[in-house]
């Protein structure tokens, strides 16, 4: 069974986290997958050149997880040998007053990719049946539509020539602990510990439940979720190499066409002295 | 004599591009040079993450051009190895109706970078007293007093914590034939040539003339303009990752202290089970 097929959520299941691994690298041989995750990321540098020099499809790749499960460096990984020109980062932190003065899909859709372009999402509209929902942000009876809401406006992305990839990072509960110490202690770390982070860790079982309807209900065949094991960062960069550029295959970008008649052009520039 | 400072145009200097060499490799040895790329790019891509983790200061790099210099593939290397979340190219194309029903600098300040982050302006303000100025999009009264307005808005980005590096990349006009017809003639390039190319050739010498008045004016101090030599694609990337790679390491960005008291914290850390 292919990688990206492997882990990703089959439409219409119900998802239970807890059957899902975590760490899946067993008997894996580290040297071998990290020179595969090499061969990936140059892969898919040379199709996202294709993709943004075609302007016909677009790709947005949403990330989500936990605290300290790494998508930070997972990005940085990933796709670190990509033109920059051609992707987009968002990270979506805590919505400031005027994106709260609107419906929560607002702020995302102003930064969803063009045409030739690759966005990433760091955090996503996922949040808002997530952490609103944990925190009661919001009331019962709002959150519970966004799940719907949610899937009509990925519908309209795709209907856009937008391809989707969501990607739940899993991470365990004891590897957390391990990678937020890890913060506590490193002086080059440290900056990305937060106050919330302990709450949000309080929290666990709930944003489990949260994650796995999130997951179930919004796992559509034209915008799939996958579940990557986590706890080993060489492991969780390979797979998601895999996902990343299983998707751009898919699209079989192509140079395309010259928009001038190469010949009649040369002539015109022959005429220039 | 170091490189960044070699190419620096002294401030209140009267510029003369025919003066400024576009090919200065003539006996340089280029896999040393390459070395140094190289050391370069690594070194960018640690000052960044710096830059992202203190949230202090941030850095506009502006590249202006005529067409096939190669200000795309310069994107590519010098900064192929930074994390793109910290970094954002922006490509300023032809303006749209509703940028054109503001002032010019509308559309320019909306892509300017956030504290932490570095800003890529593939051509920027400039243009509209570059193109504006030699397709008489506007007129005299209204571009020439673009400059000051120009020194200005830079003066104010300055004034809020960003470094402002302008580079323009030189190109000969023999060498520019050249890469236009080698965009003709690949079918991996093509897609790049543009029928306004051409058009954009036959007005070469005006050009000239409207960038030495861009660079000449609006080259003070607080946003310098650097010229360099462009016909050689390893030299220029070597130097103006030099550029960027000194202009970082002015800016000296560390690690910032903790948001919270690391031992407390850790102490919340264990009451969570």
């Amino acid at each position: 069974m292919n990688i990206e097929s492997k882990y990703r959520v089959e439409p219409g299941s119900e998802v239970d986290l807890s059957t899902w691994k975590t760490d899946d690298a067993d008997g894996v041989d580290r040297d071998q997958i990290e020179a595969q995750t090499e061969a990936n990321t140059l892969a898919i540098s040379e199709l996202q050149h294709k993709l943004y020099a075609q302007q016909q499809r677009s790709v947005l790749i949403v990330l989500q997880a936990m605290d300290a499960a790494g998508k930070d460096s997972t990005i940085r990984r990933v796709f670190g040998r990509v033109n920059p020109q051609g992707v987009q980062v968002t990270s979506f932190k805590r919505p400031t007053e005027d994106e709260r003065a609107h419906d929560f899909l607002w702020r995302i859709h102003q930064h969803t990719p063009r045409r030739g372009h690759i966005a990433i999402f760091n955090r996503s509209h996922y949040e808002d049946v997530l952490v609103a929902r944990v925190d009661d942000l919001v009331k019962k009876d709002r959150w519970s539509k966004r799940y719907d809401i949610i899937n009509g406006f990925e519908q309209g992305l795709v209907n856009g020539d937008t391809e989707i990839v969501k990607i739940y990072l899993h991470l365990s509960k004891d590897r957390q602990k391990q990678k937020l110490t890890q913060r506590l202690t490193d002086p080059t770390k440290n900056w990305k510990f937060e106050a919330g982070d302990i709450s949000t860790r309080s929290k666990w079982d709930q944003y489990m439940t949260a994650y796995q309807d999130a997951i179930s209900i919004c796992n559509t065949n034209h915008a799939p979720w996958y579940i990557v094991p986590t706890d080993r960062k060489w492991y969780r960069v390979f797979v998601i190499s895999e996902i990343v550029r299983a998707t751009l295959e898919s699209i079989n970008p192509q140079f395309p066409d010259p928009k001038l008649d190469p010949a009649s052009a040369m002539k015109l520039l022959e005429q220039i002295t």
